[in-house]
């Protein structure tokens, strides 16, 4: 096969043709494919649907001598507390847990921030004339957008295989206005991307000039592979504390892929002065959270071990949905010189960079096949992606026979937007 | 009996003796008796366990045709929303269905008017110079603590039979710094008073000079009878719109008091219009609450009617409980003419007014005695009565033999403090 920039202008012609023809017709069958958001399947819901009954009496929901179906316990059930500590490698006194979002529990830190400020604040940064966020990109939208809303400058950070480029970060921080960065260290939305530990290292060791800057840890990820073995993760409080930063870092987690997307249980971690810092601040805004449904899932999910094996059986209906894409791709694109994308194993995403200036006409075409994806130049700061290249893959909601007809759409999709670029 | 103000200072010297004598005793016993907060006792959560088992599989989890087990939805399942509709008496698309605190959506409607605005906000609040807020006092605590924690000034409104001192209000409105009320229009929290027809209908006609004053309307008490039938309550939402002022009102409820209050789901009802700008804002820091949950609550709670009963039952295990402190207060207090109280027929309070400077004293000697009760002050903006006097006393909690012990501790606390004041 050849690629489509060393053909002809004859052949590109013919070939053009050829892919309008197949997106008619496939156009034409009317489907409704959503590759759009990581949203996990029926399959896997069903999966984990007995944690619905693993709460059954009043008995049960004694929990270390606390009533789970009363107020009280704002930073969680403490058997909540100690799974996640188990999970994260720190300390329960270190956590905070909260409803079914972690992207809740992120809001709720950067709005404090704005409204009371943290912990090292000289003053809430509503006051400030300018506040700047750095935004590894490509990134996760909704992260940028929480900063976005709180009218934060977003600076764009290149994303590198090895994590966040950290030389730009470095010489970033040293302004005093930029008060955080977003990171997504353990399978990276969209790229897949596992920071090295000399990044982790890096970021951990940060000299912001902000005496409050924030490192926002969206471990989202963290038990998330879809391919091969668990990947250990370092303890980032640990690594903060020993870097100097013990209060700098607010680490998030959910089992929103573990067991229920839109009932699931969230947490915080962050040091003991942290934790209780915010503690004071969202004592305003809670009595406490769901401790029935923290109970229920320390019931089902029980300790670090248990959640693993349950996420390797996650795996084995996650894997061929991603392998299913990873094929297309390599099998359709790859020959004709169409683009580039790395090869996660785990996260949610296959992250694919189109010939530049397509991603856009590519998403259009996509639509107008039936396919929904995430919007292009949403992995970038204001939805607006330079190079207008990055398209966000989301293989988990499909079954894999529906995801091999988005996917064979989306391939003539590219290849059409590729063709139509080089002119006729 | 003769009352203390009557007595001679013999008598009341041999009277505090014999006072002291008891408490002494009672004191000895080391008792740990708490009628602090609004807190469902056990035998209530007990009742409405069997929520826990309603929701058994995954078939279950469609609604309305939606996978209540997956993302989606932020307004909240359809069922949901009409489900408070019935109870509230506006209609679904009227209501924004949350997680398990209704106090959390009213954090957020302030919130978000501080760092965003409302919907008829020339600017977020963070900008303005000075920010008031009306508050009904005695009045909840936690309500007073959120605007506070915003930097509003508190502004005190006298409550009276019923309901706010509406002359004051109308009056107090014309200041364009003032930008909302607090309002428990029904059992008003503590004094248990429902808002009268009248009073409604002035506060629904308001005519403010902020074009974004909000009427925060924490309708926490609606169904909430511990004492003969349910008193049916206009809907808010009509009488503001009808009063042309569709966009004032946002509306609070929730089932913390209606099956665990842990664990349960509540609501915030406004105008179509506010609901779609709350919702715009409020789709940043969330994907969508724990619709398992509020499948699980429409799957229980059915609708008004069979909440209702269900409230009925809850009645039968609270109205003897409330009996026990209006008894001991007409029992022990009355006939020494020792401060009065409302006789609420619902809500979760009975709010006790000590004599004049007496009630941080006798919140005192309750602790010393081993009662614990909302501290003294708490009703009032800033924590600060200034004639010392309300006691909220809430007495859901414990078992009737504990509630008679710690009412009986009470009373004589009341009863020394007032005999110690009048001097020796």
């Amino acid at each position: 096969m050849e690629t489509y920039y060393t053909m002809c202008t004859q052949k590109r012609q013919e070939e053009l043709c050829r892919v309008r023809g197949e997106l008619a017709a496939w156009s034409a069958k009317g489907l409704k494919l959503n590759m759009a958001r990581g949203k996990p399947g029926k399959e896997q819901l069903d999966m984990v649907s007995d944690i619905l009954t693993v709460l059954q009496d009043s008995e049960q929901c004694i929990s270390d001598g606390i009533d789970a179906r009363n107020y009280g316990e704002l930073a969680g059930l403490p058997a909540a507390r100690r799974y996640w500590a188990d999970v994260l490698g720190c300390s329960p006194e270190e956590t905070f847990v909260g409803g079914s979002s972690s992207l809740t529990l992120m809001y709720d830190t950067i709005s404090k921030a704005y409204t009371h400020g943290l912990l090292h604040s000289p003053e809430p940064w509503c006051r400030l004339e300018k506040v700047k966020f750095l935004c590894p990109c490509p990134g996760y939208d909704r992260h940028f957008r929480i900063t976005e809303s709180f009218g934060a400058e977003l600076i764009s950070v290149p994303m590198t295989p090895q994590g966040p480029d950290m030389d730009l970060v470095e010489s970033l921080v040293k302004d005093p206005a930029v008060k955080g960065i977003w990171c997504v260290p353990k399978y990276s939305n969209p790229d897949g991307i596992i920071y090295s530990p000399e990044a982790i290292r890096r970021l951990a060791g940060l000299k912001p000039a902000a005496p409050d800057f924030v490192l926002m840890w969206d471990n989202a990820y963290c038990v998330h592979e879809f391919e091969g073995p668990f990947v250990p993760f370092q303890d980032i409080l640990t690594l903060c504390r020993e870097a100097g930063n013990p209060d700098m870092v607010f680490e998030f987690a959910s089992t929103s892929k573990i067991t229920l997307p839109g009932a699931g249980i969230s947490v915080l971690a962050a040091s003991r002065d942290n934790i209780q810092y915010m503690q004071k601040l969202m004592g305003v805004q809670m009595i406490s959270y769901d401790k029935v449904n923290q109970l229920r899932h320390v019931l089902y999910l029980k300790d670090r071990e248990t959640t693993l094996a349950l996420m390797a059986r996650h795996s084995r209906i996650l894997g061929p949905k991603f392998r299913a894409v990873l094929d297309a791709l390599d099998r359709e694109l790859a020959p004709r010189g169409l683009g580039s994308w790395q090869r996660p194993r785990g996260g949610y995403f296959v992250s694919y960079y189109a010939p530049r200036g397509t991603a856009r006409r590519i998403l259009q075409l996509c639509r107008e096949a039936g396919v929904v994806m995430t919007p292009a130049g949403a992995t970038y700061p204001y939805g607006v992606d330079p190079e207008d290249s990055n398209i966000r893959i989301a293989p988990s909601l499909p079954p894999v026979e529906e995801l091999e007809q988005a996917m064979e759409i989306f391939c003539l999709c590219v290849r059409q937007a590729a063709l139509e670029s080089l002119g006729e």
